[in-house]
């Protein structure tokens, strides 16, 4: 697949089935992740892949019950009307209800690991959160999820489990010193799967020499 | 480009040409950002491309200072000795003394900036460094890189300038909530630009079900 398309039809795609994933396809979506930069070339991130259906299941109670969580003030808005707001929320409440009440059935989530010792975190003593150690794993969950968009594989990024690290680190006996920053299950899709994303036009998003400048080409 | 393609042959290329990027390739690079996926589809991250040769060479000047005193341990390995480890060194060395003193003639250099209040951080409060802001952002860096792959120029994924937080947000008037976590500078190759990478095989990186399990096909 052009890396273009690849990139322009990438979604989040929560709704999944439970069939297999062939060996070669989640080899190859594996192998794009081992491909991606990070600082120094350390490669400082692991990844769990998780099938078994033991595991996933106490991993969905627990996505379940952050889910529910989180998106409780969005369903209070999905259901208090009918406008165009509300009705949106009430598409994202159900892509992400079924995800929560499915989790379990996918053929893979992949737990992404990190360890900030193999980091130079530059920003780590700036007043305000750090983000820089991101930098050498998103690289390759990006990676990751646009290999699934090539291998036809739904695929979305989360990072609720967060709130549960501890107790996912003692089920899949992931050492003291490593955290988790990216929990992504993949699975072919039940409905389309990728397609077209609504994203700010470019010219929001970019400046030129200046903070609020235009990037006019000259 | 093919997807795969691009990711297995993008490398840091630290040795870039001053040669001006025409504008609908710059427009294609920035459109890869855009498409991004982020956190609730927020899109906390803007992109300023410094263009203007004064305010590149007050970045240069701060990055040089930023280079030197990261890469003093490495540049005392690098000259102690001709084995490997010191040869290798000596290479990183002197491609990143390249960059430090050739900063201010890159054609641009895309300043990522994001906003923490616009992002769902759940590891904000864990006992150990935070990256989940990361996940909003490197998605979109890493697709920038990738689309610079695609159209033949050079970049590199730098963090150092973080160290500089206030004096970069004061040169390209940043407003105070807004942080900056990659200053990626990019322009055509000196040398052969992008090319073969050395990575880890996948087996060192991945496991199954619990840490430390290789990843068996059954």
């Amino acid at each position: 697949m052009e890396l273009y398309e690849a990139m322009s039809t990438l979604r989040a795609v929560r709704r999944l089935r439970s069939d297999p994933i062939p060996d070669d396809v989640l080899d190859r979506v594996l192998q794009a992740a081992a491909w991606a930069p990070s600082g120094g070339n350390v490669q400082p991130f692991r990844i769990v892949v998780v099938k078994s259906a033991e595991k996933l299941k106490t991993i969905q109670s627990w996505y379940q019950q952050e889910w529910d969580r989180y998106i409780e003030p969005l369903r209070s808005l999905a259901s208090s009307s009918d406008d165009v707001a509300a009705v949106n929320s009430g598409k994202i409440v159900k892509a992400g209800d079924y995800l929560a009440n499915h989790l379990a059935e996918v053929p893979a989530l992949l737990v992404f690991c990190f360890n900030p010792a193999h980091m130079a975190i530059t920003d780590a003593d700036l007043n305000r959160p750090s983000v820089v150690g991101g930098g050498s794993v998103y690289t390759a969950v990006q990676n990751v999820m646009l290999a699934c968009r090539q291998e036809g594989l739904g695929c979305v990024l989360t990072t609720l489990l967060c709130y549960q690290e501890q107790a996912i680190k003692q089920l899949l006996d992931i050492p003291e010193q490593w955290g988790t920053c990216a929990h992504i299950p993949i699975g072919y899709p039940v409905l389309k799967g990728h397609g077209p994303i609504s994203r700010r036009p470019v010219t929001k998003l970019v400046f030129k020499d200046s903070w609020g400048q235009p990037l006019e080409h000259s």
